[in-house]
């Protein structure tokens, strides 16, 4: 569990930052209070002379204008960290420590890269398409930019985008500009920040961040499994006012409505239970209409607060069947924990 | 120092969030770099619904057109969180485990406070000024809303507004949507945010954030000093690139221009020093232009770099004669630590 943080880890907490929980009263999320991971530091990019370079069957640079003149899409897209959970887990992994907050929703804008890469000619035997930020730094005791690499057919679906825009403006500074991919479904580290170079590549990348990073193993002579998309969660607004220190909740005696987002990048959410008393009964909470297939759907359930302790949870499931498990499974880079959140909560009469 | 964060100072931390060094670089931090506190819940605001009360010899209640119709000010004004360094004091105070970033610069716009509460009528015998948020949660003990009042020669200074604007654009829910107070020079806690409420007070305000919380104490016994204005600080934008566990940094030899930005609430920045040798030896740095009295003020050094291992610092101190120190005084709340920052940085040849 979280105690014994170090300060390096909390270096990292206090540069980067989760969405706070009441934040899921939006459906979507105001810029700033979105989840916030930087690798490195967040570069300065003078976007007159930034371009995006395409390296395949022909060589493309393209600068913001000719990104800007391309089809343009709009996507409401449910964004998390693969690390989100990590410092629930024990032993608990060092890197980012995060809790449950690492999440986020946004519109972003684009233009699709399929038919871009159409222009320039994937050509036969490519596997994988590589992305680059403008972004560097040294981990695993290499300098590096930020690269991660897509199998070709995931990067060729219809709903990946080169995204200029969150929520109406350009981007932010810290959430890319002026160009970012975007990956529906996907966890977070594959929406490639500050992207600058696109590759076909005919061997699967072997870089830190693929071969390295964001795997499932349980030692460190283990190949892993890559991760890819995001497992399914449930999230909810914790009910009532906090306590500054311990966040514990208190909650008027009564009705109370609870309210959460659900999302899994594997399949369309199925349902959602609610439990007050940590899992022990579940009972079902009511799904929102969706927002497009890639975003968190709302859901809520009316609760008969009667006074006492209480520890409130929701539990999602997918239309493929995988459901957020009670207890979290281990794994050596602490990624994809998307055990259930608890919530404690006293009920005043 | 740092080792040994708690879960609960965990949670905080995840929340609430500091500018990453680097955002040093903007005179005006960009919203989502800007530090962000929140003590209890970001509130859910209905501007049609909400009015901002004021309780003195009249009755007044604003609406925010009404509000946005009366004169329009803008301010640079940067904040910073009374709490900033609490992580780095030894034994830590346990809240809020700041280490350096809580700082951020907006361009503030709003309505001057001093017409207001003349309109209002003050009154004789009047000696504070009590703001009260939306925002409610609880500490110490007590169910409250946030609340934080002023000696009412501060409230009536010419540069105290009623903002309802930041960055060029209607406040962000987490900066107080749809009002908030600033008062130039003063920490954070000072310019309540989602404000609703103003009273006149004939007694000192007694409530937990200003006879407890914010006030620098050796012992719970003490009465204390309350905390106002910011004391003097500098901060630098790490050079090179970062490690990303410990984010030491890799910077090439050669001449690196070393920037960052320095404030003090209490007067002008009179100067800034820099160091790369942990604070042995001191070099002057040189001062940009002010953008007024509340902004912080930027600075540039020409380090010559050579290769070995170096501990970068920097200093400010004002026109009042108030320096930083090398090192923290301690307090039992932890705050106004505004000791050196210390960036350990390996030059490579």
């Amino acid at each position: 569990m979280a105690e014994g943080i170090s300060l390096e880890e909390l270096q990292l907490a206090a540069r980067n930052h989760g969405m706070p929980l009441e934040a899921l009263r939006y459906p979507v999320t105001p810029v700033g209070l979105h989840y916030l991971l930087t690798h490195y530091d967040v570069p300065e990019v003078d976007a007159a002379s930034w371009s995006l370079g395409v390296h395949a069957e022909r060589e493309l640079s393209l600068g913001l204008d000719e990104l800007r003149a391309r089809p343009r899409v709009e996507l409401t897209v449910t964004m998390e960290c693969a690390g989100n959970g990590r410092a629930r887990l024990d032993p608990r992994p060092v890197s980012q420590p995060w809790l449950l907050e690492a999440v986020g929703t946004a519109r972003w804008a684009g233009t699709p890269l399929r038919p871009l890469l159409e222009e320039a000619g994937v050509g036969e035997g490519v596997v994988e398409i590589l992305f680059t930020g403008v972004d560097r730094g040294a981990e695993g005791g290499d300098e590096q930019a930020f690269q991660r690499a897509l199998p070709v057919e995931e990067a060729l679906r219809d709903e990946v985008l080169l995204a200029y825009e969150m929520n109406g403006a350009p981007l932010p500074p810290q959430h890319g500009f002026p160009l970012r991919l975007v990956v529906p479904g996907w966890y977070g580290m594959t929406n490639v920040k500050w992207l600058t170079e696109i590759e076909v590549l005919r061997e699967p990348f072997s870089g830190y961040q693929q071969s390295w990073s964001y795997r499932i193993r349980q030692h460190e002579d283990e190949e892993g499994e890559p991760l890819s998309r995001m497992l399914p969660r449930s999230l909810l607004v914790p009910p009532g006012i906090p306590e500054f220190l311990t966040r514990e909740r208190l909650v008027p005696a009564g009705e109370i409505l609870v309210q959460g987002r659900a999302w899994s990048g594997l399949a369309p959410v199925a349902s959602v239970e609610v439990s007050a008393d940590g899992g022990s009964s579940w009972a079902p909470a009511e799904l929102e209409t969706e927002d497009g297939p890639w975003a968190w759907r709302g859901w809520s359930f009316r609760w008969q607060a009667e006074p006492g302790s209480w520890v409130l949870c929701s539990r999602a499931r997918d239309e493929a069947g995988n459901e957020q498990p009670l207890e979290p499974a281990w794994n050596l880079g602490g990624y994809a924990n998307n055990s259930v959140q608890r919530v404690p909560a006293t009920v005043t009469g």
